[in-house]
């Protein structure tokens, strides 16, 4: 049998240097590389478990910081756990609840033993280090959980960046010794650093000596122009460990998924797909498509002619437009149903690229007709 | 191959006197009694038509007065027509609109020609009478319309309730003269005559001599005691023709659709289920349940462990609770699924247990655990 969270390998892309890899978890195998949905609050925004299924989702995200709050991390053990409080039996991955803390909590305090902040939805006090956060993810039972992080913002000093690195470390130290490693749940390290290379690398490095089942890049897609994070990419990436996965956060749309892929990501999230679903535009092989606008009001093609997700295989932008005219929440689904498919597809496109050491080919293909700054 | 629209008497159950049919229609055989799910704007709502062919809906109803003001007839038409515009492929009756007319719209003028009112989402200045009803729903596509009739309020004076059924049978040979009868589409005339037995039984023995596919029962459920409505159901059905189809509109809470069925009622439509859903309540076998209350925070059942829908094997009270608290629409859906499945769920049983003879000891077990007045 295989290592739980045995990470392969599989193919490097001689074309491009991507990687097709594939990661095993305690919920099923995870083919590399891969976009996971966002379920924030134990649930993808509009979606059922079986639609996130027949849209190829392999992996889904939740939130700690939220299902912390609500309905606490306790209630969700007594149900069994949080697959099968939501009905989901394939792998989650939760965050630490650190990137929260610091965006979403109010009068947050940081500090060497964690961070005190006010609860956004009743002012409460509260308190979360890196033992809490090991604490509550393991309570809730995700398939991967992530190291409580300090991450900084754009721009950010470069003392305040290196503070926030070390100190980024020090917590992953905890992290380790706060996880009851029974095989249940992997922990991934989070390098972090900022916008300065040399602080990247010296978080990379540090991390790799510790034998971890995967590593995310935290601390990108902050508010920088899409150069900047390319650019940082590849300056870390040859200093992350080869055999380990490696997950950028926060980063989802399509061309930022390529690029990524590119150089050499494996895993990434984004609330991108499901929330711009929501306010009625869509991903569409040409690009941007804003099915709310007047002008699709008689359209009677699909959102994307060469999609056969279930919104294109049987519903017209007319008809979605009229629902979302006339507020109707099945808008909402379809949109968010074609746009998870979209990027499912093109992960699953990718991974197929790569193995064919042509990925430099597909994205050339892709970009001629999507354009490159859409998103 | 069988006459369009034709009416199969099947059964008279010898216990009450309920009737079990089957109404043949070009989009599919549709058993009664039925309840139908109403998709006000070409959309149930929060549901897809796959979960409702799931939960057993056999026939949707959907609303002319919403559909003519947004997104109008004519884009419907050019789509295909309303099964396919809206992808349900099984039959759909649509409402004349007098109803809305009267109780939505702005500034309505009733006069011998139709109804001048001003659209409830504008301001515009619009009209519908006999003829502009039966083009609408023509246009539509729908396999059953129902006539124009005029929708006498609670209480009302003897005279302006028969004034109303009067003109409500004078627009009904209106309409029968718009009509194109070439088997597509089926008309049904409206028995109105508010809470006057002489006036319901003049108007239903008036258009038994016309030789429509069936006929709907208007103007009750709205607002009067529901012994009151039971009471003009009894006076009312002998003079019903025998071998049609009866409607009781706007009719379909649990106990009113045991009551209309063992008065001889073969077809409702209500919103209740799916607007009750969204408030957070729903139909059990114990009757009323608000999923929001604070008591199923940790209850771990699902919302009727009688109940085999979707959401009742997958999810429990918990976590339905947690998603209306999270503000999450995986909420409304549930609820919506549920408490469809539940009605037709009711159905079907009804028209076993009329097949048995056995209606009336089914309805008091039914009675038995979920009470009669909780709606």
């Amino acid at each position: 049998m295989t290592k739980p969270f045995a990470f392969e390998l599989l193919h490097v892309c001689k074309q491009t240097g991507a990687r097709r890899g594939r990661l095993h978890t305690p919920h099923g195998v995870i083919e590399t590389p891969v976009f996971m949905p966002v379920g924030t609050q134990a649930s993808v925004k509009t979606m059922s478990p079986e639609e996130l299924k027949d849209c190829g989702a392999q992996i889904i995200l939740s939130n700690t910081y939220h299902l912390h709050l609500r309905p606490g991390e306790a209630l969700v053990e007594r149900a069994g756990g949080l697959h099968r409080f939501m009905h989901w039996n394939r792998p989650i991955l939760t965050d630490s609840g650190g990137f929260q803390v610091f965006s979403l909590a109010d009068l947050r305090k940081v500090e060497e033993r964690g961070v005190e902040f006010r609860s956004h939805l009743d002012g409460s006090k509260r308190f979360i280090g890196p033992e809490e956060s090991i604490a509550i993810q393991q309570a809730l039972g995700s398939d991967i959980m992530m190291q409580f992080d300090e991450c900084s913002p754009y721009p950010c000093d470069y003392d305040r960046a290196k503070g926030a690195m070390h100190r980024t470390i020090r917590w992953l130290e905890r992290c380790m010794k706060a996880w009851n490693d029974d095989g249940r749940q992997a922990l991934f390290g989070i390098v972090q650093g900022a916008f300065y290379a040399d602080l990247r690398v010296e978080c990379a490095r540090e991390m790799a000596k510790l034998d971890l089942p995967g590593f995310g890049i935290g601390g990108l897609s902050v508010g920088e122009p899409k150069e900047v994070m390319y650019e940082m990419l590849e300056k870390l990436m040859p200093w992350m460990p080869e055999q380990k996965p490696r997950y950028l956060m926060g980063v989802g749309s399509p061309d930022c998924l390529i690029e990524g892929v590119l150089r050499g990501v494996d895993m990434f999230d984004c609330v991108l797909a499901t929330r711009v679903a929501r306010n009625g535009t869509v991903f569409t092989h040409d690009g941007r498509l804003v099915v709310r606008n007047a002008k699709y009001a008689e359209d009677f093609t699909p959102l994307d002619p060469d999609c056969d997700c279930y919104a294109c295989r049987n519903y017209t932008r007319a008809y979605i437009r009229h629902l979302f005219k006339a507020g109707e929440i099945l808008a909402l689904r379809l949109n968010s149903i074609h746009n998870i498919y979209f990027l499912t597809k093109m992960m699953e496109e990718m991974r197929a690229a790569i193995e064919q050491d042509a990925l430099l080919d597909w994205a050339n293909a892709f970009y001629a007709r999507h354009g490159r700054g859409n998103w």
